[in-house]
């Protein structure tokens, strides 16, 4: 019984996806959906990326979050138009979440369109919002684990960034591991090494984005 | 009818963690629901904890994680009877998949069960499992910003657990916005300070929980 339900709430995502999907295209809107358990630094990527994206690239970004308003201040202050969506206790974004709240944006207007999702390694990855790309970010901080214990957002994720990179020191991460566990997973995965707090990697980043955005 | 689901799953959960309590209760163990963001640190806090607990109070752990055994291994090297759950994708323990394992544990042996929960800073706090007590642990890496943006775990929480306390230096993360906001969500909630790789603070921890076990 339950099953079912989850399967029928599954299914009916997947048709509001598939309708933002056409809007976005509609729109000409590159969207990514930057999903990371929480605390891996979303919003701070959001702000480097697009501070480096600046003059190139224009975006836009939807916050999402249980509760508060903090993230979409710090990307409001960089004049980027911004949406904060709550969830009032879900603990990802669906489809439907975005489908509410893309009359409020000016769509036509942005190149690219970051959904920051809510913070959780688990959830989010179940749910299609109707993305071009689903990127997943993991702080070096939690440990060189998380690959092979929480699989499905690895498998889903087009690109890994592993943030915090100027913290490996003082861990007992191995990046070597993180890459061999990930890409035993998911082949195909294209793995960043960051640090939002020195810059180091953001260009490459945002490079191999603009890329995709403009192709 | 989402909600009318939610609803009905959430009240079939109360009645098997009472069950379980009542299982707990003549067994005169007592249970600790640890939960935290993936990465935080739940199982070297174990690991700390037990050492520190050795030859005082006998332990149990309950390890739960999507997939691997990999934390039930490190439990299991210390000599522990732990049990691993894979929950196979649920992002939570809820109280049927701790009932269904209960007879596999030596339940009456231990003083203290810890059930180390999946890591996730949402879904946890919403499933009773019969424990006496649940204790968070937050990464100081994970930044100070949580406690407003996931308000449930900090309220339903006993104690907070602060890792990683020898990173704070290397972070912008303010240990006394963290204190203020989570007390502004529940001002009984104990705070500590630790770190899992020095050692810091896990006496006062494991003092404190001895109180609370043997009274």
């Amino acid at each position: 019984m339950k099953v079912k339900v989850v399967t029928r709430i599954l299914e009916a995502n997947e048709r509001i996806a598939a309708e933002n999907r056409r809007l976005f295209d509609e729109a000409r809107v590159y969207v990514i959906n930057l999903m990371s358990a929480p605390g891996a630094g979303k919003t701070s990527l959001l702000e480097k990326t697009i501070k480096e994206l600046n003059g190139k690239i224009k975006t836009a970004v939807i916050e999402g979050d249980i509760a508060g308003t903090s993230d979409a201040e710090r990307i409001g202050s960089l004049g980027v138009p911004v949406i904060q969506i709550n969830t009032g206790g879900a603990c990802h974004l669906d489809a439907n979440m975005i489908n509410e709240v893309l009359e409020s944006l000016p769509l036509k207007e942005p190149d690219l369109l970051f959904v920051e999702n809510v913070g959780n390694l688990v959830c989010p990855a179940e749910f299609n919002i109707g993305e071009d790309m689903k990127v997943m970010l993991l702080s070096i901080t939690e440990g060189d684990d998380k690959p092979l214990k929480y699989p499905l957002m690895f498998q889903e994720s087009s690109a890994l960034i592993l943030n915090n990179i100027d913290l490996l020191p003082y861990t007992n991460a191995s990046t070597e591991k993180i890459r061999k566990d990930a890409m035993s997973l998911n082949p195909s995965l294209k793995i960043f090494e960051v640090s939002c707090k020195t810059g180091k990697g953001i260009a490459e980043w945002a490079d191999w984005l603009t890329e995709r955005v403009k192709s």
